[in-house]
This record gives C-alpha cells, structure tokens and sequence, in this order.
C-alpha cells in the first residue's frame, strides 16, 4: 500500500463517518497529523469522553450528559409547549434560531412500515406520559414533510384524540429567500393552500 | 450553548480540519458517537499512534513510520531516477496511480520569495547529496505549474548545472477527460506549444 500503515489506519477512520470519501479522509488524516501532540490527546480524549458521558434524557429523549437535558430543566421555558422532533440533530436547528421557549420531545425515528419501524420502535410512550400529566398542554409536530413524517404526524393526532391538548404542525410554505422559479410543485401547492391573507 | 459540552468539544476538534465548517463538524461528531465503544478507543489510539510514530525517510523526505521508506527501501525500483515532488501527498498520487517505478525525492516547500521561503528552508540539499552519489541520474520535477512551481523548477535546473544528471519536467497540457471549452487559456498554450506529431 501507499500509504504509511499508521496513516491508513487513520485513513480509514475518517473514512468511516458520513460524506467522508478516500480522498477527503486522507486529506484530514494528513491535516490532523498537523495538530500538536496536546491537541492529538485532547482529541482522543475528547473523543472517549463525548461517547461515555452522553446519554438521551429521561424527559424529552435529547442528547445529554446529564439526566434531565438542561432545557428541560430551565425553569422559564413553557413547559407546557412540546415540539416533536424526529431526532436531536433538530433540537440543535431549533435552539439555533433562539425563537423557541417551549420544550421537546425528541421521538428518535418515523414510523415507517417499509423499514418494519413501528409505533413502539420509537419513543412516543413517553410523549403520552408527559402530556396526560399536563394542563391544556400543546404540541408542535415539528416532522419532516415525507411519507414517514406525515404517518407520524398522522399517528400521533390519532392516539392523542379526546385528549385535553392543542396540536399543531409547522407551516409549509416558500423558505425566506428561496426563488420561485425553483421551488418543487408540491411546496408551491401547499404555499397555495395555505396563503395567508393580509389585507384588511 | 445548544449543544452538550462534551459534543461541543468534540464539534470543535473537527472544525479545526480544512474544509469543515461547523454544519459538517456537527454532523461529523454526531456520526462518531454512533461507532462503538471498542471502534471509539480504536480511533483515539490511532490518532496517538499516527502522531508518535510518522516521520520523515532519512533518504527522500516521504511520511513513513520506519527510518528509510518502503519505496527507497524497494530494491527493485530504479533508484537512478528521482521524481521530486513538492509534498508527500504527490508521492500518494503518483504511487496511486502505479505506473513511476523510479523513487522519490519530496522538497516539503517551494521556493516562494513572498512568503519568505528560499532554497534553504526546503529539502533540498540531501537532493543533492543524493545526485552526488548516482551515476547518471535522471530527475523529474514533478511541481505543480504556479510562480513558485517554476521558481523552484528553475533553481533547481540552475544548481544542478555541471553535473552529469538529466533533467525533466512533467508534460504540460489537456487533462484526460477534460472538455476544452473550459480549459483556461494558458493550458490551452501550453498544449499547442508542446504538441506532438502523429503523423508518419
């Protein structure tokens, strides 16, 4: 082989994560190479810690170190507003934008048959718990708008029927700064659908 | 801060890497904690281990883990013809592609006045402790066709004036593949100005 056996070793590491073809992971291989030797430890400790410390939280199923995540331990959040989110990557998206004071529940997946993924095979009993335990509670179905997403959604409005709780979804429409003539028919029929009137 | 601060160490290290932003740093550290505990320890290992053991070949500069490479080491390569090459990566590109069975001499730098690098702050001397002791040597610069490329290629031809060792460059002109309505305008002289004849 070309490479040095220890470089290849890290090659294949870097090899191993989404997106990462041979070309990009020898690239950062040889960049990390570059790193100082504190650096090159920190890392691996890093590295080490980041898989032993996080866990998901007993509440709300966000990644944490900790066993109740801090958002649902900050008091000031409206604790009766829970957005659920398919997994904690968009918990992340959300709490980007600052915009958000309610709480989540992260459901770890979609119900989706073709893939034999279930009701039970994702983390919704413990959205049922939260809420039955809760006044007028509402929940934003915050789901991606796929066959999966909207089985999901469909799902949850479902077995959450009779219940004391206001659901709602995300709008769907034209992303802020998107051109027109891009956009796909279906995002255009619903941006149709649900226009919104703003004269008088 | 929306992420976990062990997640968020870890983000942090992969953005240190050329070319990922902090999107990909997240979706890279989140893709790491989906290896297992045995493939995290692993990976960590191998970053000390890529660090602690990769040097520089006595001989020709190339990244190895031994004192001589395996390629200066290969006793059936033709030690007489000499590739020179601005950095170890060109050895990787040259060897991926199997068809240089001379060795390699990587210069670490070019001469680039700008950036205050001259002859001395590259590898260059051992190059010609090397051609000192062959026998009608060939060298081929293999640098890559920038200001500093040329400069380099240039005082090299200059130093090794005198000596009895033939000297080549890499042939300039269309890559394989490529369309020529977007070649740039010097390859496109290039290519004109070292045609080859086909004809009889």
């Amino acid at each position: 082989m070309y490479y040095p056996k220890e470089l290849e070793a890290l090659i294949n590491y870097y090899a191993k994560l989404p997106g990462i073809g041979e070309k990009s992971a020898e690239r950062l291989a040889i960049a990390t190479m570059e790193f100082n030797e504190e650096e090159i430890n920190e890392f691996s400790e890093t590295l080490k810690n980041a898989k032993k410390n996080l866990g998901r939280c007993a509440i709300c199923g966000h990644l944490t170190s900790d066993e109740i995540c801090p958002i649902c331990s900050e008091e000031t959040r409206n604790h009766n507003l829970i957005c659920v989110v398919e997994d904690f990557r968009n918990v992340f998206a959300f709490e980007k934008s600052g915009k958000f004071k309610g709480t989540y529940h992260v459901l770890n997946g979609l119900i989706s048959p073709i893939d034999d993924i279930g009701p039970d095979d994702i983390n919704l009993s413990t959205l049922i718990n939260r809420i039955d335990k809760l006044e007028n509670p509402e929940i934003i179905l915050a789901l991606k708008p796929t066959i999966e997403g909207e089985a999901t959604t469909m799902y949850i409005k479902k077995i959450l029927e009779g219940k004391n709780v206001t659901i709602s979804r995300l709008a769907y429409g034209i992303p802020i700064g998107a051109e027109i003539d891009y956009l796909d028919n279906i995002t255009i029929e619903k941006a149709l659908e649900d226009r919104k009137k703003i004269s008088e």
